[in-house]
Parts: structure tokens; C-alpha cells; sequence
């Protein structure tokens, strides 16, 4: 059968690593889409403070497939 | 009059033709979304199976206008 | 506090100016959008008419941020 | 001998298939021009009508050889 | 029936603004190119002199319709 | 269980269609290449003779899984 | 005789159009760089707040001349 | 002397981190490379199941020294 | 008030992890940058020896507010 | 006053080096092309047989100042 | 007939022209892969020692074809 | 030891060739830059002058290491 995705793209945040902004960004789409199943890193950047990364941004998109 | 324009990106897939994967996302966008007026080529991708192209899969912005 | 912010492509139109075309985009949004926070400019068009710009159309990404 | 090569950009439109868009862009720019050599893709869209895709448009750069 | 177009690039300067660059060029080029229809913004730059842009210089592709 | 996958860049060739010389490729990467997966299009080209297209150029990347 | 350029990337903001943020960015430089002779826009970028535009934040490249 | 250096591309998956998935690739590649000297990543990607990140998969070039 | 930033471009090193190799780069640039704000990853690279990662080098640009 | 420039894509080729391609280019266009000003590489490419290098091949875009 | 070509890619390095480090490595390519046909330029880079380039280090994708 | 790097744009311009600029740029930035490491080259440009080329102008970016 052939399925159809949906891309949205999202910035998550947070103040311990990349990798974490890419979890806080998908966990919060989860609350309301549903079927999501890729994502794919746009842009990583951040804010700084005091000379240290304060809060870590990464923008991604995210696929999620279309009820039939 | 200065009309405004929303773009959503979509990945169509066919066993067929790339040509019918773009096809299908906008036939399954056009369910509901209403002034859909071009579309764009983003990606063409597809799933291998045992040395044949299984799915063509081919991702596209759509663009429609939004209602004044 | 970590945020997620989503974004949204969209053209804007006018018949006065470039920076008027995403004034009018991000006007538009607004009616349906809350908390939109920053755009970036994808890309700068126009249609042309008996050898003058009749429309400038500029596609903008719009950021804004997901309610908590 | 060292040839030299000249680039154009055409866009082909079709109501049929992307690949015809881009035979019909060669045909008519081989009513004026000689010695076309090759060509490739620069972008793939498309009109939308009704929920099909209605016009087929492809970008494409041609080389042709100038004549020495 | 399925039009063919043709792009030039052309770069107009201006020293009012970014956007008169872009009237320029269009309107230099009416003067020997008809059926022109859109074009779209490859770059921008400028001159400086004394610490202020002296010319802005926007280069655009220009597509224009080959008479059928 | 942890996959590795290796990506190769063909370019296929065929006198009939664009999806053809896609098809041509990995039906001949097949030959001496097992568990491949999928590909993506990366440029899209083709050689014209007197008018007409005559050899649709096509380069991949297909990737493969590699054996554990 | 060789001259040798350096560049340095800005980013201007203001609150009137996008061609003062780079105006404003090339003042600015002017008070401690001498010799600068092109800038090209790298990115335009805007804040948002109560549905309009409220800095255009416009990022150029400047370019300068060396002391021979 | 003029050392070669080949380039092979690789997608490497872990579901710890982005990080692990590129030591997961080249320590699969060790196996069978030899001489393999700096990576540079091409693109971050991942599956998303139920909410979360389920692998991450990283796609890397390596390059590797041939020998003289 | 309308603020002016300046961009550099810097390359941190680690032999723990990507993210901290952004970390180092920005600590150093610190020591003698003021009011640095944010930052962009440009490239993510590293070293080999002995079929594991020895360092993680970043490419990142750092934004910093010139003073008024 | 306000020059407007036309950009034109030629490929030169030389067996000798690629700035003598360049420069072969450049001879042809000036054949037939008046007050040219500049040019800037597009693609470096180039033929081989028997293993060394038999044709460079150097697309670049040509500037010219159109007649006022 | 359709031909197959498969692309690799190979940085050469030369003390003496960039020119030169695409002739190395297309010697030291020649000696495991026959036919190759074309090449194209990626990057080019080079090491600097006491203020000098000290290596040319130029980065090719090389074609060559699939034996029938 | 985690070694940090700057990275400075710089265009060289010779009368001679394209690889003479990117010494001239060099062994200019010599003068004031300790630890150069590498280069990159980001564009190649020229200015014509009654049909040659009469400046080769090539921008590069330099890295060099930061003292500890």
C-alpha cells in the first residue's frame, strides 16, 4: 500500500546536550501527533551565557505518516 | 488584492513512477487541504527489494492559499 | 525552562515592497498563530507586468512557540 | 581541439509526465539552437488543479557547443 | 497548451535601495526582452564608500515566455 | 541490534525514461551488491541528439547493510 | 598590483526595513575598519512581537582591502 | 611524499546516541579498512518509536590513507 | 536600541564527545570575547587512530554583540 | 548612474591546466561578447583516459555590462 | 547500449599546483580502477607551513564504467 | 590536548593564476597571523580585461590554532 508523510519542523531546547533537544522536541510533538517515525537534523545551535552553552537548539524535521 | 501563501511538505509513495508518488501526496493532501495551486521537488528517494525499486518515494512542498 | 518551538513556511505578497510581502505574511498568521516569535527569509520572487515588478512575493519561515 | 560550451535555462511544461516537460523544453529550443549536447535538472514543479497535478514544469540548464 | 520559458540572469545596482536594483534590472531588460513573467533573487551586495552602501546590487534570474 | 550501512554513487543510463535509468543501475549494482535498501537521486542529466533526448542520465546513492 | 581582502560577517538590526539593518551594520563597522569597499547578505532574519515585524536582522558579509 | 586518501560513505546506528553511532560505524569499517584517518558528518537522522528516539543513525564520510 | 553583532568562526576539540568540543571552542573564545550570545554548528569532523574517534572537531560560527 | 550586467554560463576545456580552460572561455565569448567585466567559477570537471587527465573542463559565469 | 558508471571519490595531494594533486590521484587511481572517464572537483584545500602552502590537497569525485 | 582553531576569510588576487592568489593571500596574512594550519578555497573569481583575465581573485578560509 502506498503511505503518505507529513514533514513538520520543530526546534526543541535544553540545557544538557544536543542530543536531549532533539528528545524534548519529539516528545512534546508526541503529545499531539500521532504515527511519527523519522527525524532528520536541520540546524544545531545554541545560546551562551558566561562564557558556557546555556540552553542547546536543535531544529529537525519530523515525518509522520497520514491516516489511511 | 495580495494573497498569502502556506506551504506543507509531504512524502508521496508508488510501486509505479516516481511522476505517481508525487501524484499521490497531493491526491491525499487535496482530502483536506483546499487551494492548492503548485507543488515543488524536494527529494526523490525509494526502497530497494531484492534488486528492484519497490516504492518510489518522493518528497514535495505543496503550496495553497489561504482564505482572505 | 526548556521550549519547543514549530515552524511554519509561508509566501506573503505586495504590490509595494519586499519587506511589505513578509509584513503582509506575518499580519495574515497572526489572525490564527499565537506566539510567533522570529521568521527567516527562504526565498525573494516577483510576478512581472508590462516590464515592472506587479508582485513581490517573499517566503518566510515562521517560528513560534508550542504552548507548555 | 578545445571546445567551448554555452549554458541555457529553460523551464518545459507537460500535462503528461516530468519527462516530458523537459523533451518539450529541448524540442523548442531546437528550433533556434544548434549543437545541443546534454542537459540537467535544475528544478521540478508543478501546477495543481483540482487535486492533480495539472501542468508539469521542469527547470532544466542545456549545453550546446559554439561553433568554433 | 504547454508553454516553453526561457531564464536570463541579469544584475541591476541602484543607489536608493535593494528593491530599486531589482526595478532596474527588469526595466532595462523590458527593452529588448518581451513576455517577461517572474523573477527571483539569486543574491545581494553592494559598494561601500565612506562607511555607507554607495550602490546596492541585486542579481535575479528573469523568466520570460518563448513565443510558441 | 545495531545495523551499519555503505553507500555507493552510481549513474545509470537508458534510452526510455529517467525512472528507467534509476531501475538500470541497481539492476546492475545488484549483480555484485546484496542487501541493499534504498537510494536517493542526486542529479539528474542527459545527453540530446538532434532534438531529442537520447540517453537519460540518472546518479544515485544506494545504500546497503552491511553483514554483522 | 595584488591586493589582498579580508571579510568579516555582521549582523545588523533595526527597526525600519531590512536595508537599514545593513546599513546600520556597515555604520557600525565603519567606526573601527577602514578600506571596506562590498558587503553580500548572507541571511535575513526578523523578531516578531504582537503579529509584526519588530528588528530586521539582516547578516552581510563585509568585504575590506589590507594596508598593502 | 603525496599521500591518496579514498572516501567512503557510511550510515552507523546506535540506540544510545548520536555520538555512538558514528564510533559504531567506524569501528565496523575498522574491520575491514585500514589507514582511515578523519570523518566528517553528512547527516543526523533517527526512527522514532512511541515518542522517543528510537536509533540514531548518523551518515559519515571516512577517509582512509591508500596505500603507496 | 538597534544592536550589532559580529560572527567568527571557530574549531573546538575534543576527545570526549561533540557537544564538548563546542563547549572547549567557546570556553577559549571567552578568555577574550565579551558578550558572545550564541552559536551555529558549521561541521562536524574528527580524527581516527586505531579504528576509534581520538577527537571530535567542531566548526562553529559564535555571535557576540559589539559594543555601542 | 546605474549599470545593469547579463550573466552568461559558458564551459571552456584546454589539455593544459584548468585556468588556461578558463581562459579559453574567455577568448571565445570575447568573439562576440563586449565589455565584459567578470567571472567566477561555477564547476571544475574534466576527462580522462589512460589514466591522466586528457581535457580540464571549467563552467564559469561571464559578467557584461549591458549598453546604457 | 545503457551504460553503468560507478563514482568514487579521492582526495590527490601535491606539493608543486592544485592542478597537479587531481593528476596524482588519478594516476594512483589508474592503477587498481580501469576506465575510469571523468572527474569533478569537490574541495580544494591545502596545509600551510611558515606561511607558505605546503601541500594542495584536492578532493575528486571520479567516474568510471561497469563492465556489460 | 584539545587544540582550538580560528578560521579568517581572505581573498588573494594575482595577475598570474588562480593558485598564485591563494599564496598571495597567504603569505599576506603571514604578517600579522601566527599557527596558519590549512586553507579551503570558497570561491574563484576574476576580473577581464579586454578579453583575458587580468586578476585571478580566490577567497579562502584560513585556519590557525589559538594559543593555549
Amino acid at each position: 500500500m502506498d503511505h503518505i508523510y507529513k514533514h513538520i519542523e520543530l526546534t526543541g531546547s535544553s540545557t544538557e546536550s544536543s542530543d536531549q533537544a532533539i528528545q524534548n522536541a519529539i516528545a512534546k510533538a508526541a503529545t499531539s501527533v500521532k504515527y511519527m517515525q523519522w527525524f532528520n537534523v536541520v540546524d544545531t545551535r545554541g545560546n551562551i551565557e558566561e562564557g558556557v552553552v546555556k540552553y542547546w537548539q536543535v531544529t529537525i524535521k519530523v515525518g509522520f505518516r497520514l491516516k489511511d
